[in-house]
């Protein structure tokens, strides 16, 4: 895996074709036991680095698009799955073994949970790590060194989903993680607040 | 091809698994012909994105040891191959077929050659496209949101290479792209002084 800002985060990829963008997992080392974050499929070495870093506790899903591999790897790390309480009802969900559903403005294992309004799910969620925000769909990085939000046509409710990416930037994050496209590393905030 | 912070700049990677960071080639996109800089190998799908956008009339090597998929992809697009006049004599240029080398401080198609020195092999060059340099070797990204120097066992002047890491400074680069790692797309002046 990659490192990314801070010692105890990093990510792994696989570049999708259709949009030109990767698409991005996060790990977040902690010693409370580790988590991961819409896990994309992880290759052997990159397997081999999570189990050096202690393994994993929880898969955490932003949304019930971004299931991904975690059924798979929540099998391979012995791991538990928590995802959002708003998208329970989608089918993407069904047959995913989720132990815990996630509802806004909770602490999970040292993560604010953050309730993001309008996306293309109806429960979608970004987490709070200290100085850095790690965000779903609803956010992402199609050029690199900006933050854009989902095409209109994909929004439920676009006022909605301007007035959670507004709920983030106030947090003063320093990093954006995304989970499709480019992160930002530094400067977060007001790479939010360019967010039309 | 993954969109940079310019409309005319995208990038391709590879994974390396003994150094966590992804490899970049960089392609540059130019009504006078389209230009790649230390080309990863390329995939169908980015192969068939770069001749929509017009195929390739040069291949860039920033150093010797980016030789990496040039001398195929010159054959797949009927390319020709620039390199550092300064790594004329090393090994891995051998049987590379370079039309032109290139010295410090000329302009190479609408690029601006800029000499690194104290780096892994002699002649390693930086280019100057606007707001933007491309880096090789000396200066890369480890670690999101920062850039680092190659480590000091692998330089041969430390404060020849850290000399050249303040000339790309004083150009005043918004973004700085990284032949090895993760790339910055803002305030990239700062970010090269920061290096130590």
């Amino acid at each position: 895996m990659k490192s990314l800002h801070r010692s105890d985060l990093f990510a792994w990829s696989a570049f999708d074709e259709a949009r030109n963008v990767d698409f991005n997992g996060t790990f977040w080392a902690r010693d409370e036991g580790n988590v991961m974050f819409d896990p994309m499929p992880m290759g052997d070495h990159d397997l081999a680095h999570a189990h050096e870093l202690g393994g994993v506790s929880w898969i955490v899903l932003t949304n019930a698009d971004h299931v991904r591999e975690a059924a798979e790897l929540a099998i391979v790390f012995g791991a538990q799955i928590a995802a959002p309480s708003g998208d329970r009802e989608r089918p993407d969900l069904h047959g995913v073994p989720v132990s815990i559903w996630l509802d806004d403005d909770e602490l999970f294992e040292g993560a604010q949970v953050l309730r993001m309004h309008g996306s293309k799910t109806p429960g979608e969620l970004a987490f709070q790590l200290g100085d850095t925000v790690i965000c779903g769909d609803l956010v992402r990085g199609q050029r690199a060194g900006s933050l854009n939000l989902l095409p209109d046509p994909k929004l439920s409710d676009k006022a909605a989903a301007l007035a959670s990416v507004a709920k983030l930037a106030a947090l003063e994050p320093t990093a954006v993680v995304v989970g499709d496209g480019q992160s930002v590393f530094r400067d977060g905030a007001a790479r939010l607040r360019e967010i039309r």
